[in-house]
């Protein structure tokens, strides 16, 4: 993990830029981070669409959780960014957009080329960028995982046991094989639905939620489409890694 | 509306115990009230198994409520506690009974004979009490309705205009009529579900949900079953309250 630079935004928080190999990434904490107090750590999801056009939601996402105490970082997705493509999603997408254009279902071989590649890529990368942020000495843990791609959250939460609470966001297609995988998921979840959004299914996300071997888990359906989320859905987030985290 | 006694709780919360013609009530509010900032009231809802055996339950809500600035009130519900028996009510609760032994699907003719009729007879005594509680100098509102019986709450949040915003708990029999109405709700809306809860059909409550006419509504489903909310949707429904009613 290489440092490449550093600031201080406005409201006290220090934001690092990296590189993991050839993995662009942030970390940002608040400025009063000391070593002899390490930090709880919560890793960013994001949906594969660059870290660039993702970076001020991200960095919104960041400040709040710095408020409440938390350092956050995130890495690049595979595919995404200046990083290689990935042949098979990119064609996956365009099959995606095709069928929703064509008012066709879209069929289980479009959402698993879709998704599975990214998920069996990003994951390691994750694991490897929690090894190096765990590394540094203001970081402590305990560690969450929010939001993104919703399977990256369901198989980090599966293999990766330094991941204690994840807050979820149910709003990205789900291969089949992943709610066989949600069943061993046992850690606290946290779990947010767009009630109406547009390019989700509904039914699918209550499957899932209902799939999760976890004891505690929290479903929050708000209103809205995709991009709805309202900030009231942030503060219960915030308050649930609050719980699981200190 | 008579007060009949008053008491003063080990918490510095003020408990009012009333009659508003033959129905027993309480009030609750900070000790601290005072005329001169008149507070916003919760109305809490309640299952009809009876003040009495439902008090140590709504003292508790009602101290947390107070807590967070607000003044609370119930009534007894028609058929409970020392009130006249509504015996096609009871009636329905016994063949209620009788097909969940048995193992046998709960009609519509069921549901409706156990819900209708409170509904009917619940909500004018409600308005009632919301007239005469809005007469004290204390109280000024805005209003909300928490909890309860769900179908009590759709039709006050239809008929009664001074209720602001309603907590709903999505954990009683709905009658089929209820979903027409539940369309006619535009007032925010915080609606607790209990996953694996014994006594409640889940896809009824998601449907219902999804009925809900609000532009603001929010589901928020806990695992467990119908006595296990967890104290953390306790914070969220306050949270809501705190964003509506102030």
């Amino acid at each position: 993990m290489h440092f490449i630079s550093e600031q201080r935004l406005d409201d006290g928080v220090l934001e690092r830029e990296f590189t993991l190999g050839e993995i662009p990434g942030f970390l940002w904490m608040p400025a009063s981070a000391s070593v002899s107090e390490p930090l709880p750590l919560i890793l960013l999801g994001h949906p594969p669409l660059g870290l660039r056009r993702m970076y001020p939601r991200l960095v919104a996402r960041a400040q709040h959780s710095a408020a409440e105490g938390f350092a956050t970082a995130t890495i690049e997705l595979p595919g995404s960014g200046d990083r290689p493509r990935l042949a098979t999603v990119d064609q996956a997408g365009a099959d995606l957009r095709r069928a929703l254009e064509a008012g066709e279902p879209v069929t289980d071989e479009i959402v698993d080329a879709l998704i599975l590649p990214l998920v069996e890529k990003a994951v390691p990368e994750w694991q490897a960028a929690l090894d190096a942020l765990l590394g540094l000495p203001e970081l402590g843990g305990p560690v969450g995982y929010s939001g993104g791609v919703i399977s990256i959250g369901v198989r980090l939460a599966v293999v990766e046991p330094r991941i204690a609470a994840a807050g979820l966001f149910a709003g990205s297609f789900v291969p089949r094989a992943m709610f066989e995988e949600a069943r061993q998921v046992t850690i606290p979840l946290h779990v947010l639905l767009q009630w109406d959004d547009e390019g989700n299914d509904r039914q699918a996300a209550l499957d899932l939620f209902d799939a999760f071997g976890s004891k505690e888990k929290t479903l929050e359906a708000n209103m809205g489409g995709h991009t709805g989320v309202p900030q009231s859905a942030g503060e219960a987030a915030a308050q649930f890694f609050n719980r699981h985290l200190k």
